[in-house]
């Protein structure tokens, strides 16, 4: 019965199928967290109330997904001081460069970490909210570690089976 | 003593040499207006208090300028059902295209007007502005109209100066 | 048999599939409207008549849909002094940035107010023009705060289901 | 007193340092001109008429240049069969992409020939102009040969110089 | 058995989907042309010799479409004096922004006059051939003429038809 | 004479300017760094030891400035589970859109948390490393939150400021 | 049994598809190669043992292909002399441009050869690579000579191909 | 008196203040190198005959650098199989990017080794010339080698510098 430590939030449920690389990847690392489809345009309230109480339901990172003129990320930052990560989401006809620069262009005072667009950036999202509790926590830096490790030997069986196909 | 008809604000007071310009037409035409410094990430309540109070407190339209992650007049625009005229200004080292896809591609439901990057586009703001006040005031469609007129003058003048210099 | 107020053109009847998001909305609010196809390229005189005529025809908004190099917007506000909207809309291989930047990028004293390019821009446009008409209308702007509410609560449908998918 | 052949329109007179370079290679090459400030946006009744009588008066070729939304030369190729050449002005803070787009997608039916972004482009465009004449003018295909005679000299003098440069 | 007057030529066979839209054009006015493949980076013997030739076979303007690095007719103009019509071809990863660029930004002294990219682009490269033509060819000129009035009443059509959609 | 919890690394002196953005922070927060130059692709020896062993030495968050092709912040997060913070510096013609784009893209597995472009990055890189210590150190979070208060009333001031200006 | 001259990498085994284009050139010369997997971020050690030993291995080119921010090419150059040859490939939502750009804006004093994005660039790579092999082996400079006239004789077959379906 | 094996060209003189960068780095390693200036779009045939004859000249490698429609690199290999560099240079209202496009973007067949846009890509492009003719050269190779390690020391000691400078 966990209390949740990391927040996953997204500007519409039609960004689902990006950010659950965020959530399987803490589903791998067994880390509590909450998911919540909150929009900064169409639900300023739920945005602001969310982020104003993440740090005293026990938050410690929030992740935030959208598409377009993506100020979800942002709008979350100027309300808490816990760290926020934007994952730019490619729903609209520009590939996600408006997402981008949405997201990643913020002025100095309140930072947004962007991560790349679409599902590596959802992925990455977790990766990197789990970073950030292993500063404080050497068991999960141990576990972060694993899964490097792990990620090497997937390319290391990659290169051999590249290898076999080409020598064949 | 006139109450504001038309709200100008930008996200930090360096877009003021941006900003006048929305200004300059406002005092042309004489229509009461006033003007904030408000930034959606910096200072997020204020933000809000102004477009929520803003269509009590009298206004019809709100200018809103910011650059980088332009997120104001996404997030005044969340607020209220004021028309939200956004200008994208060039303060980052992108010229301002960040802003300008962070202003004008918002959601489906909550629309930004967005207008041309930078002094440009904080002119236009305010005519726009007063266009949307003319819908129901023909005295000021016909300033507009006049205006109109102005510029086809200084237009007409710029091109028989030209003629002029080339002829000779 | 109420006179149209909002006038919706488009360049092409290929555009018609992204620009019935604005009639939906315009249905939806019961507000009189008419359709047009007018190219400014291929039928200047007719979208100059358009324009010229908007304002005596009772049309208090005009929303211009148009792609690649969309002039549509832009011409039509050379010839009125009512508010014009323009959707860029994606259809040439550049997935609409060039519309974007033709439609957006108008030079001082003649503005065009750009929605987001394709069919939120539509939707976001119709729901623009109807802003402007409650300026003066304090029932549509009631209307139109009740809209907002519909959508919160569609957000909050959705953040219930996707909490629910994940629990599970 | 010839009558003008070729007719170099601008929409602001702001962009006559850009556009000299097209009347410079029309007066090197002696080809009756005239130069015009006219505005798609502010004046589209000027356009209207310079587009629709050019022929009429002896007009065989029409350059146009325009920065930011530039709609000037497509606007005047609405309204005629001449060839119109566009040279994209970067005028803005988008350093004439915007232009360049502008001028350039135009929708299958109505051409611009777009040349490139600022004095090359307005050189270019005063060159193809007379390309044009040329398809029917011997003596005017022979100076152009000649021009390129010319400026293959220029970079052969260039070449020497700069080896000249390097061996010492 | 008229000899050809203008000239099309494609990098690859591929681009012939893009390129047909040329042809149709050619096809319709019945203008003679002739049809060819010629690649500048794997044929640069055969372009150089098309070019070199171009003039005295009678042809009159050149069509050049090309895909990536588009050098196709920047290497035609630099071997003649006839005029030279690019067509970018949207056949790499990047949609024909690097086709646009590579064909429009041509240095001052050496034309090309660039088209939209693709088929529109393909359509009105052979349009703008018919207008150089008809600058010596009041008959033509009256085609072109006709071939706008065609275009209008299509677009008259297609009005019609979705207002009658609209209106059920 | 405390030991280092946040280093920052930039890939060429010349980027001291950008990153003492980073610095100044850091100062007034009083929180104890190192400062390196370290180029990825000059020095990648140098770089590989200090991501090895910035955890063992007590670095908690590493900050990697860099322009261009910007591998410094992707290569460091390759060698080590620390979170690392990408500050995309504008010192190409291309004023940072490469650099941005080289450090947000990264592949799902190894994060780097992209700022925005330039001083106002570089800054937040600070803000935002803060942030992550800030998790287990309520103390440092009330900083944080007095520091956004500080901003808050210079935002305040400056409305003040503009709004005199305006009145008078 | 001859020791491989080239090595091809990749980032990922799905970027085989594009790199086989590489495999396909090399076969066609019957020049021994080695293919790997080897990612820069996810294997960092890997990446450097392969650049390290490359040339003792008896490798004289090395050709790099990854997407995203494409830092493989990169890393791999500063850890060797030996030309290293970059495919940008677009497998982020971006189409390439951030591959190519991570690719090619590397600093002074470090070179990536950047070729084409995707299966163009894959193959040029191989391509280039034996260019540079030719500089002292006439005997493959001349077959690299044969498969210039090969190509010429596919563009002339194409060519005449495309003339006979248009004169019928 | 040796015979030049690295040949620079260059669209025009004014290109020379980028250029020279790679002509610094020839002289630093005594390679014997030429220098021209030619332009693909202005002297064809001056291009044409320098890249046929380049080869039986004794040249190993070129390096061709121009800006906006950067042809001059394509042009050169398609008359060649030896090694050609392109260098894209910033001298058009675009910042280099037209040029990098235009010079990478090659059809599959005929590569170009894209540098960087501007003086590093310059610098990089003889580096690359350098490392191409090491692979048959021990000599160079460890001069190539110790040139990185110049490259690392001056590193080092800016690093020394700005640890320094942050202390005091």
């Amino acid at each position: 019965m966990n209390k949740p430590k990391i927040g996953v939030v997204m500007g519409s449920d039609s960004d689902m199928p990006v950010m659950e690389e965020s959530i399987k990847i803490l589903e791998k690392f067994a880390i509590p967290y909450e998911v919540s489809v909150a929009s900064a345009h169409r639900t300023p309230k739920r945005v602001k109330d969310y982020a104003e109480t993440a740090s005293n339901r026990g938050l410690a990172v929030i992740i935030a997904g959208a598409g377009g003129s993506a100020h979800l990320a942002g709008v979350i930052a100027s309300e808490t001081v816990l760290p926020v990560i934007g994952v730019p989401i490619d729903s609209s006809p520009l590939n996600g460069i408006d997402s981008l620069l949405s997201t990643v262009q913020m002025p100095g005072g309140v930072p947004v970490a962007a991560m790349s667009i679409g599902k590596a950036g959802a992925k990455n999202a977790a990766i990197f909210a789990l970073e950030i509790l292993a500063v404080q926590d050497k068991e999960l830096e141990n576990k972060l570690k694993a899964f490097r490790s792990e990620m090497e030997q997937k390319v290391s069986k990659a290169n051999k089976k590249i290898q076999t196909n080409v020598d064949t």
